[in-house]
């Protein structure tokens, strides 16, 4: 069974309306949520992250959901659940990761316990107060696509690992990625009109066609190297062609079109459906084959 | 080590005001929060709850610790990490269960990813607007200790799928713990000064000397049956002998003097030290010989 079947049941049973976006928003509180975890030998193996860089892509991949929205990292609490032969150094490295990727957010509680793998759940939340918050829905025609960075370089980092490769650039790309701030800020203070904006934890091609799926519209972009690599951690966001971010580095991959007959269009590739892009889904992925 | 032990390695690494509580209360924003994980064979085996009740419990925990704060509880995120050979059926049944513990509070979002054991996460907020707040630390000399409910059945609930008895009550009382959602609002509204609640989910001793050693004063009470047991789910309090709940059923345990030469008094044995509670301890426990 693949995750998007098993978000569609959780959907139907829950019947939210913040479910959607990787954080739900709040506006009666003026808070973004999100909550993720990381599971041993599904996200990551202990032989090949350190506990320190396990403390910071914990909380990484939160934040970035957080950066994501627009809105303030604020707070964070962690769920921690360790095999008993775990020593204190290991929790001691893991909190000092921790802290290096909180981006002015606080760590304000948690939960320990055991377990027979190590599993980590963090929850992030971000204050939306002079933020314009993005969602997934708001990209509207003749919006551009803008990004900034450089994508694969996780991938290859995680195919270093997996090959026993020694390229430290590239396995410090995967284990502890870089997050815009700056980019997410720069838009959510700056921008006039709804906008939406995605991490690109699953690789930018995903982002895309979540973007055009969730707005009923298409998105047309260029091919780029690394596109369909997962978790380089960069923002993507379809905002108005006048909106011009003034950033270094920040370039227009692609523009939004009303509804043609693909979600997402890469040079001429069209796709329809999700699983087209081919890629990585957890789900597929056994014990015995991670 | 002993999860106290890593509770005081994070205590010192993140310098938080906001550790102690099972809740984070955030002022500034109004709110509440906790986060709590369920294991697979640590919490729970698969065999002895249906999903439904492992759903009903992954947020009643949560809740749990909601109401001992005094707040309203509000929304709710659920990270779920199941092995691949779990179906659809699960994860509704799931949600189904969860739905019936949320206490007034709504399902806003969360997490699905692959694993080798199912873990679960739950992240919990409650509104504080119009509510008292407790605090372990407010237990103040004078104070008398109420509560409310029978102790001891979630344990001996647990003996039962332990040794294979099919007592239902005893058995529903352990994977289907009721919360006191009146008891936790009737002190919160009508409260006048500051106190302290817990829920007993580690135990009713256990409670009381976390109350009576984060305030620093002394707590004797009698000893009733089922007190070491643990995951019953209620609440316990220590507020001010004026404070008259007028609800049934709430009686009178004990009550709070200046520090003496014990934490903990039950009927005429002194307790100083938390591990001469000999309580149950997670980390205590290995994948073997759970």
């Amino acid at each position: 069974m693949k995750e998007l079947d098993f978000i569609n049941i959780i959907k139907q049973q829950i019947g939210s309306s913040y479910i959607g976006d990787d954080c739900a928003y709040l506006k009666e509180l003026g808070i973004v949520i999100s909550q993720d975890s990381l599971v041993e030998n599904i996200h990551f193996k202990r032989v090949w992250a350190t506990p320190f860089q396990l403390g910071y892509k914990s909380i990484a991949v939160n934040i970035s959901d957080i950066l994501a929205s627009g809105a303030k990292p604020a707070y964070v609490t962690v769920a921690l659940s360790l095999p008993n032969n775990i020593d204190g150094k290991f929790v001691e490295e893991f909190y000092k990761g921790a802290k290096t990727a909180l981006h002015g957010a606080e760590i304000i509680g948690g939960d320990i316990t055991g377990s027979e793998r190590i599993f980590i759940s963090v929850t992030a939340i971000g204050i939306t107060a002079g933020r314009c918050i993005s969602s997934r829905s708001s990209a509207k025609p003749g919006y551009k696509i803008i990004t900034r960075g450089k994508y694969g370089l996780s991938s290859a980092g995680l195919n270093e690992l997996i090959l026993g490769g020694e390229n430290k650039d590239l396995i410090r790309a995967h284990l502890e990625p870089e997050l815009d701030e700056e980019f997410s800020r720069d838009i959510s203070k700056h921008i006039t009109q709804n906008y939406a904006m995605m991490d690109t934890s699953d690789g930018l091609a995903d982002a895309l066609f979540k973007i055009a799926e969730a707005s009923g519209v298409s998105i047309e972009c260029n091919e780029i190297d690394g596109m369909f690599g997962a978790e380089d951690y960069h923002l993507v966001a379809a905002v108005p062609q006048e909106f011009d971010s003034g950033l270094d580095g920040v370039y227009t991959v692609g523009e939004v079109y009303e509804k043609r007959d693909f979600v997402l269009k890469i040079n001429s590739r069209k796709y329809n459906r999700y699983d087209e892009l081919n890629l990585y889904n957890h789900f597929e992925k056994g014990e015995n084959n991670v």
